[in-house]
């Protein structure tokens, strides 16, 4: 809005200075004196400033002016989603109704609609976690040798992470989704024991370094919040507190927010309930047909799919959960999308992964004496170990795509960061998101196809 | 990447505090002091630091975080759009040969490749351009009276814009894009020639103030840099250099850039002619099939390509320009991707016109009385006003789309700043772009069809 539009005429000006009515040609006047401030000041309320509208500047898109908020970017893309796939989701309507959708996503699941293996699988996980609980109990009261206590969680995470593999690979009910499910509990089950185990060990560790100088502990002890301290966290409740937080990384007291917020539960509630709908319409009227047809490259679908699963698990899901049980970190992923590096990517678009690979697995590792490129070869090399068990079980086929995906990404994180910097690096990041994830799907969903479909292919 | 990872075992910590072996139960402990600034300090090098990994924070994408920096997901946009235009490109290339382009494109502009009516109708423009320039030498030497050379540039302007729409509706052979870059040239012409008469005006006015109060004056003259002052601004070069700068505001000053980069301008060339080859072929390949063969909504495709007619014409081209010439102020846009009023859009997607309009209209109009609402609605309807002169003329039907789309931005503005906020507010200005404009598009291409294809039309 205009600003100095009603200001009168007043003093004189630089541009209508040294006026020559005579000499109508080129005339530059080169006066080096500098303006004061105050008079540069006088002159903002002046009918000269009229005279001049210009100023030196970047354009905002030139890399060179430093201008980064797009938050309109991202509202472009919702918006354009939503429109483009408007008449997707009222062809879709119209064709299948709204009933044929959840009936064919619970076949996913089950085979038999009377027999329940995944879900039967993720109830027996709750053994595990009380044999955990018992553990860490018997040896707060010196019960259990520290050596005891190590083994029986060594037999404890062997069997969680070994028995529902074993279980998907030799059931033939478990269908590749509902076994995935499963496994990827387990998994997430795997990496919280292992940290409540260490967490544990670290209290003990600490309070037998207190017991020798207990003189300076008491200045630590001061809190202004409520607080549980070592022994008493090792109950029923905190421990399934932690299960269903949405994080990895065990701490006796985690932030809580004051109050569950109802408005903010219930728009994240329909989130989750609309981009369910969206992945389940889109999966099925978009990636099934062009596998089945052609087996063309889906990297754009796979990449649209995966993005929108981000926010629906990473945005919608985890702070639905954490604004439930009042979880005051809702830092569950960073900003990724300006990564200009791969390393950047992995360390900010999964935060409960990355903390607890730093917390329990990089971390020791220094302490250990390796040095920071073998800790982070090894954090891959675990991730890929992973991704390799979360595809290959439920598929029942080994082909190490997943693991030599993930391991591929040292030398690719070694690539841009050495030749791509600032936009150059983000656009190879994203190139490789967008390309390099769904072609490692398509190798497995091939070799899915190719070996349980084979005569359907031969007959054509 | 960690960095308290090797430090060693030291002080008690206050989650070890409170110990009691026997009480294996929760107890909460409600110590109420606060630590100090220097206690907090040097726990941080402190290995209780790894019990607490978490603390009160928002998710960035909650819109209560006030997080916007979103430079990736720019980029993400671009890499999208050259992956999935990619194939297109290539199947183009096979199908057409990249010879076929370039002569449909001229095709476009010219009917006989032998007379080039719109290409003659810019080469005319020099005499309006050289009319205004000698107006302004005789108002400067005092041959001509304030009121002869009012009346000598209101001719010459009305000549300017009625000369070349008579033009383009009677002479056959201009094809309708010929035409509408025609009536552009000479609307940009027009509107600078105006800012041209009315700076020399101003410079006049100043200088017979000046001359009431010489002594003040002086003071105002001191200037770090060569500058041109009033008549001698009056000379063929600046009026060229003004004709072909980017602004449409004049100064007889412009802040210049101290060099031409040429790198800067190769990377805009290389823009430039990218974003030719991809409007052309999205226009042939995506655009022509649908208008051809269904008359389906093209709501999306008409988006993307004004989205990249944006990029190409108001960073790539008007950037290059701008080096080339030395003219320093590259704000041609502002971030209007985030506006959340349909005025902030307004005022923010197009700069150069927006500073003529303030200038030349809006504050002249509040400096004779105006209200702002009045003075607004003024401004919309002058841009109604050009919109569809540079629309129908060159179509050759009057049916009031572009003017009517112009002035019902007036109402939307109301109801956007009412009703909508935020990310909400910008939502509504997305949709408004996406679906209103290429709605008014649809409306001409549509009747255009009917007008001039109806035998094609009634014979299917």
């Amino acid at each position: 809005m205009p600003e100095d539009g009603e200001c009168a005429a007043a003093c004189g000006s630089p541009v209508a200075a040294n006026i020559s009515r005579v000499n109508g040609r080129t005339k530059r006047d080169r006066s080096l004196e500098t303006t004061s401030k105050t008079e540069r000041k006088r002159r903002t309320c002046d009918p000269s400033e009229r005279l001049s509208c210009h100023k030196t500047q970047d354009s905002l898109l030139s890399s060179a002016s430093g201008y980064n908020k797009y938050r309109g970017i991202l509202n472009w893309c919702v918006v354009m989603l939503v429109l483009s796939n408007a008449r997707l989701f009222l062809e879709n309507l119209l064709k299948h109704g709204i009933l044929v959708d959840p009936i064919q996503v619970v076949s996913l699941f089950l085979n038999d609609p009377y027999r329940w293996p995944a879900a039967c699988l993720v109830i027996v996980a709750n053994v595990f976690v009380l044999v955990a609980l018992y553990t860490e109990r018997q040896l707060s009261k010196g019960s259990f040798s520290e050596r005891l206590g190590f083994l029986v969680h060594a037999i404890n995470m062997g069997v969680l992470i070994t028995f529902p593999a074993a279980v998907v690979l030799l059931l033939p009910s478990v269908t590749p989704v509902g076994g995935a499910s499963a496994l990827s509990i387990y998994t997430i089950l795997f990496l919280k024991l292992y940290s409540y185990k260490d967490v544990n060990l670290w209290c003990r560790e600490l309070s037998s370094i207190k017991v020798k100088k207990l003189s300076r502990s008491l200045s630590c002890e001061s809190q202004t919040q409520a607080h549980v301290s070592y022994p008493g966290n090792l109950t029923i409740r905190d421990m399934y507190y932690f299960v269903f937080a949405p994080t990895l990384c065990y701490e006796l007291n985690f932030p809580r927010s004051p109050s569950v917020r109802v408005g903010f539960l219930l728009r994240r509630l329909c989130e989750m309930l609309f981009f369910t709908q969206v992945l389940v319409a889109l999966a099925q009227q978009w990636m099934v047909p062009i596998i089945r047809s052609s087996m063309k490259p889906l990297e754009v679908p796979n990449h649209l799919l995966w993005l929108m699963f981000f926010y629906w698990f990473f945005h919608s899901s985890m702070n639905f959960t954490a604004e439930l049980l009042r979880f005051g970190d809702r830092q569950f992923y960073n900003d990724w999308w300006n990564s200009e590096t791969v390393t950047y990517f992995w360390q900010n678009w999964n935060i409960p992964v990355h903390k607890w690979c730093l917390r329990h697995f990089y971390k020791p590792l220094l302490r250990r004496g390796f040095s920071k490129k073998v800790s982070q070869s090894a954090v891959f090399f675990l991730s890929a170990f992973f991704h390799e068990y979360l595809v290959s079980v439920p598929l029942r086929m080994f082909r190490l795509w997943a693991f030599m995906g993930m391991m591929a990404q040292i030398p690719l994180a070694w690539f841009v960061g050495r030749f791509l910097r600032g936009n150059y690096g983000n656009a190879a990041v994203w190139i490789s998101i967008i390309i390099g994830q769904p072609f490692a799907v398509l190798m497995y969903v091939h070799d899915y196809y190719v070996l349980h479909h084979r005569q359907e292919v031969d007959g054509l």
